[in-house]
């Protein structure tokens, strides 16, 4: 008998502070597991020399910018000091129908835009820091950070993390294996998911089907 | 710093025709996890001498039963062969407000029962079996099992298994390890999410607040 079961991709979205371990968790994932691709953004902003474009970013014109907008072609965008920045739908439509899941390190309103356009796909998981402190400890990049840069930092971050509830899993990263673990739980868990599994009425149906 | 998260416990429902592996998965997970009790249902039948009271059921009297039932004291219950089974309440709020998850291997009625009472606490796991042919020849569990036997058994496996779409997560048996290793993810997902911990506003406030 063949195996009617297909999975979609799923959108997971990992969200944190800087300084809660949100990059590393990524390279983790995307080490591991061959299955999850990373999203890649479209900019405007000039390639810089050790950049590749379609990996690092897509880079586009100004024009071409403004037309992916104006053709609905973006989950979302902003600008950031002058530079548009989007998220184009067609490869992240296309790794899903695939049943590749695509990995977004993106802030809370980035994915608040992709939880507006793509709610049944997005699974998110919000990463906090284990304490005041190591957050704070973090932030102290260089050793010459002046206390008003710390702190601006730390506002930053604070104000990323009261978006927490946004989420639909938290994990608080006290040790990164363990919060590898565990984003991978979820995306193995999220993978089970009934709703993610096309053919699966096929597959019942062979199952209690006669001879 | 304390830590002031606290996790509130789940309830694990395992449901499969009988045949898909249910039993071995649930005997694999209280194994692995200390942290997962099986829920004991009460019954009036006869206790067999093999059987402990409060482990294998709460073996109560009739009158015992119906003043349980009229006091609304059983999440589910039933009766089988003339005999009443349910499952008590008051054992699985108690053992998920101390954290830990709860383990039940119940069918699909008693899942749809447990749904209307406990929407929130209650994660739905569907096991398949792997193959018709493989049903058919787990379901042959004597040599001399005639083919009328086992065709009511196939009959009784596919009216359980017509249900699969009222769970949360579908898991097909092709291979025990597997499919533990898919529960456990389940279970360690549920786990982080954002409704089940407890504190996660208080932890948030002692991250973001001042020194």
């Amino acid at each position: 008998m063949t195996d009617t079961i297909k999975r979609r991709g799923l959108m997971l979205v990992l969200s944190s502070p800087s300084g809660a371990g949100k990059t590393t968790l990524s390279r983790l994932l995307l080490e591991a597991d061959p299955n999850i691709v990373m999203s890649v953004s479209a900019t405007t902003r000039a390639k810089r020399p050790n950049e590749v474009d379609g990996k690092d970013y897509f880079f586009v014109t100004a024009e071409k910018f403004a037309a992916m907008a104006s053709g609905d072609e973006f989950f979302e965008h902003a600008t950031v000091f002058g530079n548009n920045y989007g998220t184009p739908k067609k490869p992240v439509m296309d790794a899903l129908a695939e049943g590749r899941d695509v990995l977004f390190d993106i802030d809370w309103q980035g994915a608040q835009q992709l939880k507006e356009k793509a709610r049944d796909d997005m699974v998110g998981i919000f990463i906090l820091p284990p304490s005041h402190d190591e957050l704070e400890r973090r932030l102290h990049t260089r050793a010459q950070d002046s206390e008003e840069v710390v702190r601006q930092r730390m506002a930053k971050a604070a104000d990323e993390i009261r978006h927490y509830p946004e989420y639909d899993y938290v994990i608080v990263n006290r040790d990164i294996d363990v919060a590898h673990a565990e984003v991978k739980a979820v995306l193995n868990a999220e993978r089970a998911r009934l709703s993610r599994q096309i053919g699966l009425s096929d597959f019942v149906s062979t199952l209690v089907g006669k001879d």
